[in-house]
């Protein structure tokens, strides 16, 4: 199949793969589509490492990265010289105090810091691979993020996305000098349109059933008006597509293609948490929620204890804004991953990730090229059964 | 276009309209679509009366009829002996009060009762066009609706839909006997499974970002899941649907046909009340929230001063459980829709109804014979540019 975006970018398919993981970014690239790797997981000096690993093993194909710019944070994230860690309150820290103790969280190994955690995100979300507190949660400014980006543009990619709010004017017109379009997430038109207007060339039009940082509107009716209103910008549709009849239908809504985050996290090659990965291959549709309490924006995740507890207890202070609750959720979740690879139920109970509503639609664990080649093909027949419905 | 459903209903296109506005019913059916009446605004004399217009019209092509039986209600609604109206407690009547206050409402004309509010329904809550408190409480009652079904198959129907929980056992087997399929609504795979179970021909599979009581699950991820759980069981897409193009992509899902209801809000037919029609117009696709406040059940409905008191006011009781809240708030919007159509401003802030996030492509009264054959143009071009893109 091919649609004007294949031809832009170079592909074979217009599947784009959201990961925080470079081997499904690869083998997505490889197999025809299009990898995009989750930069806000890495340091700017991992993401180069990242990125050659990638370099060395697409020949040429191309992939993308993808970096979170919020456009509200809170206001202590700002003053770069403050340390983040000291702005989460005390009975912030108390409540997940207390969720250790309720859960029977064994005491941490000491010297734990924040490693990777639950794998690759749905999207948009951090998954902190490295670094301090201070520097994950400087990340996910702009500041923090145009470190990334210098990083990125430094290697062959085909595309810069920006997740949260328009892009920033310096990364806009750093990658245009690089030659290198920029696409960006939105959950409304009036989005599509501030986004458009800053520079965006390329539209993903998520709806509210994908996994990550969402919106309301649903993908049914979101991508036909975010077509219509930026239109000749070419437009991704994502979330709710996992399977080639759901991208025939995002290409039926008027979409240039596809934008996938979910589906890949139960393949072979993703980093997700095992225990973690589990839950995702038992659950159903219902199993997700969008809660503040990961990143202090809503974001669609596995319902777990640790949504349950932040969002209905009588005690729960409520989350804190974005970077703080990133911070301080990423570094207990850090230490719940941990607990629940040793078995501790109580960690497996809280334990949870970055997912949309097709969670219900992954039961098995397979390889990414298996899922690129079977969407297609399926794609091929649900557009076949519909030319042949239609007469 | 020709699905299986086509040929077993004997009409031209797999477009299922829900109105309980007899106009647009046959008006879709003339069109070659399938109208489906909500009979839970009537009381079996008028419903009686209704279908008879409906058939005089139609000239023998096919329509429905939608009835509402929940599965859970409230206690009290089960005693058809007590005074429904009794049950409801002092502190919401009081809250209701206060809201009329508020907002500055004049005392309602004397001898108002329950009139037709604002029109027909984006699915199947109900809109009492007459009768007393308790008639208009126990038609949601499968007791009630037993009434409504006994007139309905003396018409010459071609569908029976069953609008929240398995059919009643009685319902499937009249319905057998009269040789009329039963259809049945469901916002997850688990019901699905439940009402081919109990008796269903048909499952019309309904998103969350549809009008009136839903679930949920997008439709994007809920249709094909729901194809697949019950094939060879023919399933209808609901939620999200007033487009060619979304009609389409119900169809890629899987789908066999679609379930539309809100697009029809906005008709020259509709009787929608015109201070909420206005409202519509004007309505993006953020300006919908799924509340209990106008049947007990969560609803998606307009936004409006009625669901943010009810949801949000510190001073709310929060709403009672179906039928009661049902029958306190459509008593309430009654008089509220009567002062908004005399344009006291209190009361269109109040006003609303049940509509589905595709309020945002609403923008323009038409006919609904025009809204049909433009749906069905457009369904035509996007399955010629899927089948030209699939290459």
């Amino acid at each position: 199949m091919r649609t004007a975006i294949c031809e832009r970018l170079g592909i074979e398919f217009p599947l784009f793969a959201f990961s925080h993981c470079r081997d499904v970014v690869a083998a997505v690239t490889n197999a025809g589509g299009f990898g995009v790797l989750g930069a806000i997981a890495y340091s700017p000096e991992q993401l180069d490492t990242e990125l050659t690993w990638i370099d060395e093993r697409v020949g040429g194909r191309p992939y993308g990265v993808d970096v979170l710019v919020p456009s509200k944070i809170d206001a202590s994230a700002l003053d770069v010289d403050a340390r983040l860690a000291d702005a989460i309150p005390e009975r912030h820290r108390d409540f997940v105090a207390h969720l250790f103790s309720k859960y029977g969280l064994t005491a941490p190994p000491s010297g734990v810091s924040l490693g990777p955690v639950a794998g690759p995100a749905a999207r948009s979300a951090a998954s902190p691979a490295a670094g301090s507190a201070d520097e994950v949660g400087r990340r996910v400014t702009a500041a923090g993020a145009t470190g990334l980006i210098d990083v990125a543009l430094k290697h062959p990619i085909g595309l810069i996305a920006s997740a949260l709010g328009p892009p920033p004017a310096e990364m806009v017109a750093q990658a245009r000098e690089a030659g290198v379009p920029v696409a960006a997430l939105v959950g409304t038109v009036e989005h599509a349109r501030r986004q458009v207007a800053a520079g965006a060339d390329l539209i993903v039009a998520q709806g509210t059933e994908a996994g990550g940082h969402t919106g309301d509107i649903s993908t049914m009716v979101l991508v036909p008006q975010v077509v219509d209103a930026v239109a000749p910008v070419p437009v991704l549709a994502a979330g709710g597509i996992a399977s080639g009849r759901q991208m025939a239908a995002a290409l039926a809504l008027g979409a240039e293609g596809v934008w996938c985050g979910s589906v890949w996290l139960t393949t072979e090659e993703a980093e997700t948490a095992p225990a973690v990965k589990r839950k995702m291959l038992a659950a159903s549709s219902l199993d997700t929620v969008r809660s503040r309490s990961r990143t202090g924006k809503p974001a669609r995740q596995l319902r777990s204890a640790w949504t349950e507890e932040w969002d209905a207890a009588q005690e729960s202070p409520g989350p804190l804004g974005m970077p703080l609750q990133l911070l301080m959720a990423e570094e207990a979740m850090a230490r719940i991953g941990a607990a629940a690879e040793r078995g501790e139920p109580g960690a497996v109970e809280l334990a949870n990730y970055f997912v949309g509503q097709v969670v219900g639609q992954l039961d098995q664990v397979r390889p990414a090229r298996e899922v690129v080649y079977e969407m297609v093909s399926e794609f091929a027949d649900a557009v076949e059964r519909l030319h042949r419905l239609s007469g």
